[in-house]
């Protein structure tokens, strides 16, 4: 059984970045950027007041002197002459700055008088001016490649004066869920069925990593039907597959998917919940689909989908992340030695008077508990053979609070 | 001047959740639950099997004894009949228990032979059955009002039986940029001008948390003009100014609105960035909209949305949050004395060899660094008055990589 970091390598290593496509700015946030931008506009693109005043010389900042008040020049509208000595412009925090000033007396230490201003205080060159290009200049790479672009991003890209943004294309993510008790949510259940709880939490995991879910109709554990399913992959740049991943009499995914060319990298990993987790590809050559075989079981599908699907996502998206983010927290109770299989234990977050995270694992890891998965705000991570741990022990944890899940 | 938390509290006091709207489960995924969900199908609906195996009786399972195989069960077709004493019947994770059988003897345990099962070891009763409602009941409360939903919450709300879910209507934010400056980002930028990066990156940040931005065409710094902006405000929950909020002789958004009825709380607060913030309600009674003014400062503009108008989405989309999750973090560089304003320093995260956070403060705060806050991962809080810090003192932080922001 291939450990959990080699695995997710495995999944990865064959996967490349999507094509650029151009939206515009207003569709930008949580896209990834395809290329480097360069700034169109420094910023700020002239030498303005950081603040409302006057904009003077230094040498004529004798307290007490009179300065003649030649114009005004609010934000928008620059003084068009040049100023002389011992003249003065009305100005505003962005104005730009008047040619001849080289300081602004801010308003608090300025007494207007008619059309004179006193002078407060001096001010010493330079003061109160931000300076073109401050923040960036023409050329100067404001958003990098490979960046989930944020608020913050945009508003960047568009200080720099670009309304386009090459992103590169979202990931469209086919969900497959096969099984004879399966009941579409909302429909009848038979006796003996359950409902399909994997595609709709898969494809929300799916949004809540920026990717395109396609669901597929349910299928039944049928090998012309599964192999069928594999015919509507065009346009689809990941197949999921929810269930049927092992190799029990009535797990037909793999022989069902071998039919249409199904070439299978791996099927199980030392990991709990999860282990019979698929690894493959649909036919050969640039047309071929990587395929992903998630456990049928709903805990169990979600954890592998966090630790697996959400890294190949990122991956096809452009971005640099590999996995979840790790954070460090204390244990709240103690736990006990683990077994040869990397364990995730679901668990519940405190804060300690410090600060720093207690976490503290729930008595019961049954993977059929999905509510429990859902109360959960943290998993632990217990690598294989993690000895015993005592409560105040410092342990990895990925918070599930935060990811969207 | 108020400080942040009063600030807050009167921004927050007049809003109430938005009403509710029916979605589908596929469209579920970050909306927030107006009324609790319960479940209409038990999670297992009946008893079933947890491992692949064989259905028996405990009494039955004496180790080289012979059990008559007289059906299989797999998953989604229950056995029809009872199961009698010496008799087993096939099963598979998921499997209904058939009646008669107490435990499953997994199928590492057996040998099969023909029409018989060779007894491995014994087994209690219950063993490997998950009971039907472990996880959830039938009428149990699988999900909480005023959740924002997450993946997980929407595979239990398919567990449970339900294809639509009543959420609160998303928050409609419009944005309102003023000033003569100001063109829109790809436009020619007039001598004296700057792209309007405020309205893209607040409608980023309005969507980041959930929320609908409303991005109204820029206007001038005209009365008319501005008032004539107010009668766009149908349907829209919150107006969002940008710029134009302090009193300068150009600052016009404050008398312009006060043309459509515009009635204002406050408009100064002891922070930095961001002093002149506006807070008030254009007209009367229901059909009254709440009005928050930014500061034009793109730094000042971006922190102040993430202090006040995320908070006022999350009460205006029936969330509870009160504000942003503050984390500690210690300092990576020493911090001079702060004066009587709320201070939020730009500054960059790393890790310490135990997995906690240092944050370091970048050496300049100016707020017309755009590029620096996109850089920026953390903010830190420094509350009025704090005294001078030493580098691995704790602070209180923000984080900005985590929000969309």
């Amino acid at each position: 059984m291939l450990s959990v970091d080699e695995a997710r390598e495995r999944i990865l290593s064959p996967l490349r970045p999507l094509p650029p496509e151009m939206v515009s700015l207003s569709e930008a946030w949580g896209r990834v950027a395809a290329a480097p931008l360069a700034a169109r506009l420094a910023n700020p693109p002239a030498d303005v007041s950081a603040m409302d005043g006057y904009a003077v010389r230094a040498a004529d900042t004798i307290p007490g002197d009179r300065l003649r008040l030649v114009g005004e020049a609010p934000a928008g509208h620059p003084f068009e002459g040049a100023m002389a000595a011992g003249e003065t412009v009305r100005i505003f925090t962005g104005s730009v700055m008047p040619r001849g000033a080289d300081c602004v007396l801010i308003q608090e230490n300025a007494t207007r008088e008619d059309d004179a201003v006193l002078v407060g205080q001096p001010v010493a060159a330079g003061k109160h001016i931000r300076r073109e290009g401050q923040d960036f200049a023409v050329g100067d790479e404001i958003v990098q490649a490979g960046r989930r672009l944020g608020a913050r991003d945009v508003g960047v890209a568009a200080a720099g004066n670009h309304a386009w943004v090459a992103v590169h294309r979202r990931p469209r993510i086919a969900l497959l869920a096969t099984g004879d008790e399966l009941a579409l949510p909302g429909e009848p259940v038979p006796s003996g069925g359950i409902t399909n709880s994997n595609t709709p939490m898969l494809a929300a995991l799916i949004r809540a990593s920026g990717a395109e879910p396609v669901m597929l109709p349910l299928v039944r554990d049928d090998l012309e039907a599964i192999a069928a399913a594999a015919d509507g992959l065009r346009g689809v740049d990941m197949l999921v597959t929810l269930g049927g991943a092992s190799v029990g009499d009535y797990d037909l995914v793999q022989a069902g998917l071998a039919k249409r060319g199904l070439e299978i990298d791996f099927w199980k990993i030392a990991m709990r919940p999860g282990k019979p987790l698929m690894h493959g590809r649909i036919g050969r050559g640039p047309e071929a689909v990587p395929m992903l075989g998630l456990p049928g079981n709903p805990v169990s599908a979600l954890v592998c989908g966090l630790l697996f699907l959400l890294p190949a996502i990122a991956r096809l998206s452009g971005e640099q992340l590999a996995e979840p983010e790790r954070e460090r927290a204390v244990l709240g109770a103690p736990l006990g030695e683990n077994d040869h299989r990397a364990d995730h234990l679901r668990a519940s977050l405190a804060r300690d008077a410090h600060g720093g995270f207690v976490v503290t694992p729930f008595p019961r890891q049954d993977s059929g508990m999905l509510r429990r998965l859902a109360a959960s705000e943290a998993l632990i991570l217990r690598p294989p053979h993690a000895p015993a741990a005592q409560a105040g022990e410092p342990v990895d944890i990925i918070r599930l609070d935060r990811l969207g899940l």
